[in-house]
């Protein structure tokens, strides 16, 4: 069996971001050379999910909006992971919501998927992220 | 590596729908022939789920009013993705909720669930989805 | 293709609870002697999550919280799958929002996970759970 791994290193200058990186997804499968197996991308932060949804400006928008409506980040004092010294348990309950990684199938080597897909990652602490 | 790949197409009849594809996912594992190793089972569609659980018209029901509870289809205003003219920001939304796809351990040709576990897709727009 | 599979089993005294189980996928790993690939790591429940972040008290404190605020326990009949006899309609979607399972790659014999990535199950029932 054939494998490949690459990480990604992504600096984002908000504390959170949507960041499309199906581009970079691409160019690794294609530095992989493999042909047929699965592909997984996960961040390598507890605090960031990937995902595979439209890459719209206005969807990005109603997931921030949403998630900050059901699990709101202030007032920090709510949340006992908090009490840490921490502020983020917000981000790690949206990370749940959002989910972890993607697996997608790889056939002859490309995937196939519905014009509108792509890999965002979407960091919710403003740290260095990384995948793939 | 062996591997194998199989699109299902289905077609339901309202926007929002649970499909039990348990039957399908197994029929294409037996045409497989794969002995060990992981089932991948994805929609194609960006508003769609697949997840593993009860296959019960009352759970449904509950994840449907569930869903629509915390992120209400109406008013369509509400979402900025719903300014490019489409009217299923709520649906891309539910997505992220359900999840998107299952992996599943493959051992000697079959997996090992606990009764009632069935892969269901859940189709929020009405549109063809297939998956596998 | 090397495939190793184990099965856990748990018994948690409370209704629902945090589990971190990373000790033992570890030990799976390193008995299975395999180097490069993936691991599924998945409950055999269908109220049951296995899920990567902090193993951090406060944060399954914050966890628990949440979940019960967007999806309530009581009252049992807001739940048509109760209508059945059982009263863990709401587990069902509790699973759905906290996810089935995880998938890592390992290279060379293991995995790298940042600090803090722990694997961990949530049980929403009390009933024995086993996984991976």
């Amino acid at each position: 069996m054939k494998s490949f791994r690459k990480e990604l290193v992504l600096t984002v200058p908000t504390r959170r971001a949507f960041v499309n990186i199906t581009h970079e997804v691409e160019h690794a499968l294609a530095e992989s050379g493999i042909q047929e197996g699965l592909v997984l991308v996960n961040p390598m932060h507890i605090t960031a999910s990937v995902f595979i949804n439209d890459d719209e400006r206005g969807l990005h928008s109603d997931y921030e909006k949403w998630l900050e409506k059901i699990t709101p980040h202030a007032p920090a004092e709510q949340y006992r992971h908090n009490d840490t010294g921490e502020d983020n348990a917000d981000a790690h309950i949206k990370r749940q919501i959002m989910g972890r990684e993607v697996v997608v199938a790889v056939t002859r080597g490309g995937w196939i998927l519905v014009p509108g897909s792509k890999f965002s990652m979407v960091s919710s602490t403003g740290e260095d992220q990384s995948g793939f």
